[in-house]
């Protein structure tokens, strides 16, 4: 419990709100191996409503045979009462998981591609460039249909099989994916490895060649515990929508590590420290998180929920 | 195991070198349920020595009824090997301490006070003044033996009956330290609640009266997930001496949860990915960290020693 006040003290020059695009739905869960049921989920996604989140990554189309733990999207769709006001995305992997997207009344789509031929090829099964490819007419076609397309751009700072990644090549495949109407790209850093240098560069590097800070959300992992320290570096450069995971739910495929997305608790204990509005009340944050984790029978990852649990 | 190579990209305004003080014997241990066998304790000095670390807070003459994990403190310091160019300090609360100190060839020592009057009341039984009475002959007989005395400064950022914690007070005792003779002050967040607003304007404070980069050190638990984000902070204000935990050893004994100092190795992943030089072998300190915490029989709370082992 939040027993004590420890006041706000800001900082200049940070954005004066911040929109958390909470992932733990979707990245999160999937990379959990506990499956989780169809009714749990859409208690979840309805407690992180309620706990003043307004946009909920909620589910995905990629086939069950690779993502086994979302194989309920339609059902989960069906059963999530959409609350007026929050974007409720759905990460989509081609033409036919789009048309299962509009079938259900999806407004918010996600796209994903990979910074590195290797993920490319292990992820999506083709080149960089014939992802672009796939996912050009399923960008258009939402975006026809009046439907937000965030872009996801995986392994933009290490690549456990390419080692570091060429921020030039980051930064052209990112105008690709703006160009092709993405109207937002989120930067991944899937691995977790990046450092504060590489998070300041990429975007200096994105903003020379034209692309603005409202168009960009960061996306960490807190596979080596940096993941708080890297959203930080892009707020100071003006990112106002940063992905998390609520109870840091996730887990990294590419690590013997448990340790998954940046924990939304602990990134709303930082911004609200900081004076920074997010709409979210914390306490039932985090009661949702110890909720479903200890459904799922583990141990919270987030420090804020072990803190305060 | 440490398989590829992510580069390093640095930011400007950083320090080129950082000195981590390495607190996990002490603040460490002494936080921890399981007592740690002395040559166990040994070893572990030993080994992080071995992995490059030049500063190692190595037990605590503090009484063991109060901290009954360090009992041993003087069997383990004629246990520890001293390699030339290594400082081993050690907790001394009072001048009896420091007699025992003196009697075992200690050559750094440390003193412990507190910015808030409930936590100097709770932790040392007496009033903050009185405190500092008490401190002032230890530091003038000690300095005037030519050893080091470093300063704790605890609940710097929040207390967690009080709640929020006056900079003025902070500063103010923060001084009264340093002119009673203290070579190094380390501000510290013990209950890990700061957020990096509090920590850039507690600095700037300081250096306004005068006080200078080189004479503090930063000392954040990561309770709430913040402690390497103001760790950042404390580096774009210059300071380069870092307290850390092996594997992040400690706990929190006025909060629920079971994390401790920062965690030294997300420290080092961290400013090796910024180029910043520590002088640490990572490898050798996860080997050593993951040995430690395998013995006690628990989870290692460090990001990296999770990843890389």
């Amino acid at each position: 419990m939040i027993a004590v006040d420890y006041g706000t003290t800001p900082l200049p020059n940070l954005p004066g709100h911040v929109t958390i695009c909470e992932v733990g739905p979707r990245d999160g869960l999937q990379n959990e191996s506990t499956v989780v049921p169809v009714e749990i989920k859409a208690e979840f996604v309805a407690r992180l409503v309620d706990a003043g989140h307004r946009v909920v990554e909620t589910t995905s189309f990629v086939h069950p045979k690779w993502v086994p733990q979302l194989a309920d999207a339609e059902e989960l769709l069906s059963q999530v009462e959409r609350v007026s006001g929050v974007r409720y995305p759905v990460l989509v992997p081609n033409e036919h998981g789009l048309e299962r997207a509009l079938a259900r009344d999806v407004r918010d789509i996600a796209i994903f591609a990979s910074a590195t031929e290797t993920f490319a090829q292990r992820n999506l099964n083709r080149s960089i460039e014939q992802s672009l490819e796939m996912f050009a007419p399923v960008i258009a076609r939402a975006r026809a249909a009046g439907i937000g397309v965030r872009g996801y751009l995986s392994m933009c700072f290490g690549d456990p099989w390419e080692g570091e990644v060429s921020r030039q090549q980051v930064v052209r495949i990112a105008t690709q994916l703006l160009d092709a109407g993405c109207t937002e790209l989120s930067l991944g850093d899937t691995i977790g490895v990046a450092t504060p240098g590489q998070v300041d560069a990429l975007l200096r590097d994105l903003f020379e060649v034209g692309v603005s800070a409202d168009q960009i959300a960061v996306h960490f992992h807190d596979t080596y515990g940096q993941a708080l320290t890297n959203t930080f570096v892009a707020l100071q450069r003006g990112i106002t929508t940063i992905d998390a995971s609520a109870g840091g739910l996730g887990g990294c495929p590419y690590a013997g590590s448990a340790t998954g997305n940046l924990a939304t608790e602990d990134l709303v204990w930082h911004l609200h420290g900081l004076g920074i509005d997010t709409g979210i009340d914390l306490q039932k944050l985090v009661e949702t998180s110890a909720w479903l984790v200890g459904y799922m029978g583990r141990t919270c990852l987030a420090r804020t929920v072990a803190a305060l649990t």
